[in-house]
């Protein structure tokens, strides 16, 4: 990732994976990880990286898990995508800041498009006009089998509307992103999620070592 | 109207106009006018057509004006528009009803396409997901000038977000609504909106006769 790209000067990385992969421990190792070497560092998420997003956020994770339709779903989170990147992702970049952000475009393609079922090319048409240039420059996928994932964030609780998806669903989803990884391996690194939390840290400082040289 | 359109068995007809045309009014008139011929009608509106698309309305109604950007407030009235069109509208077309809406699309190209300043191809991208074949077969346009509806919108109360928007900003948004119907003008009828209730009761009667054939 030497070449100049359209977040520069700052740089975007996002975590990405299902349900209890561990994106919130390791995104702290990321941003401690930038620190180390005198980086400006904002860490996020989606949905929820505005106080308005976090009201959309409410609308997502609250009710029902029949309560929007993919396409509802999925126009709210790009609203709350519009925000973040108009409010938070993008003067951060601007400034020179390197930006790491729990969940972003890739959630939506293997969620709504793929689990969801409304389709790559719907989301694609959806997205373009939201993300405009903003892709992220790195993004690491926590890979875990899906039991093992759920039971994780069981132990964990919080919100649940997801991880009541039957284990199918969570295994279309994970083959979503595997699938992602492997169409752009230049800006995806598949991580094996599930080992030791020191090991898969490992992982991702070399990862980051390789791809960001800084 | 007569030749059939995506919408058939049942007819698609909108009100569209600024604050204080008598949209919520005139709406009243137009079901009567269609259940005096023995159709079944259902009167709805935007944003908020549905129990899930309450809880976005009360979003987009709340808060600071500067709130939300132009392009998310717009992806939050697609979600709503999307549970609108799939749980209620095309459900109701299909039965061979009449759906009868108070603002729809052309509030959306208006609002947020001109005066918001979004322009209109990033909203026609965004909304050809969502509408897909359901268009409106008749829209009713009130037209008014901006000064005299504001003055019965103040006089109704209710929510003031977009009234709180100066005098410029909603002669933008008349100018847009005339614009589209210049350009459409089979599917949309322009009303006088600014003489006595009844005169303009009668009008809609006249232009229900002429377009509808019922």
């Amino acid at each position: 990732m030497d070449a100049p790209s359209a977040n520069s000067p700052g740089r975007f990385i996002t975590l990405e994976g299902g349900e209890g992969a561990g994106k919130s421990t390791q995104i702290q190792v990321v941003k401690a990880y930038l620190e180390d070497r005198g980086i400006d560092v904002i860490v996020t998420r989606e949905p929820g990286g505005t106080p308005a997003g976090q009201e959309i956020r409410s609308l997502l994770v609250s009710g029902d898990k029949d309560k929007w339709s993919p396409l509802s779903e999925t126009l709210l989170i790009l609203a709350d995508r519009a925000a973040h990147l108009e409010r938070v992702i993008r003067p951060a970049l601007a400034a020179g800041k390197y930006v790491v952000c729990d969940r972003f475009f890739d959630s939506t393609r293997a969620y709504q498009g793929v689990a969801g079922g409304l389709g790559l090319e719907v989301i694609h048409n959806l997205q373009q006009v939201v993300l405009d240039k903003t892709l992220p420059d790195v993004t690491l996928l926590l890979d875990i089998p899906p039991e093992k994932g759920l039971q994780r964030a069981q132990e964990r609780g919080g919100e649940l509307r997801f991880e009541s998806k039957t284990l199918a669903y969570h295994q279309t989803l994970r083959q979503a992103f595997l699938d992602f990884a492997a169409q752009e391996p230049d800006r995806m690194a598949v991580i094996d999620a599930d080992r030791d939390i020191e090991v898969v840290s490992a992982d991702i400082r070399s990862i980051l070592d390789d791809r960001l040289n800084v």
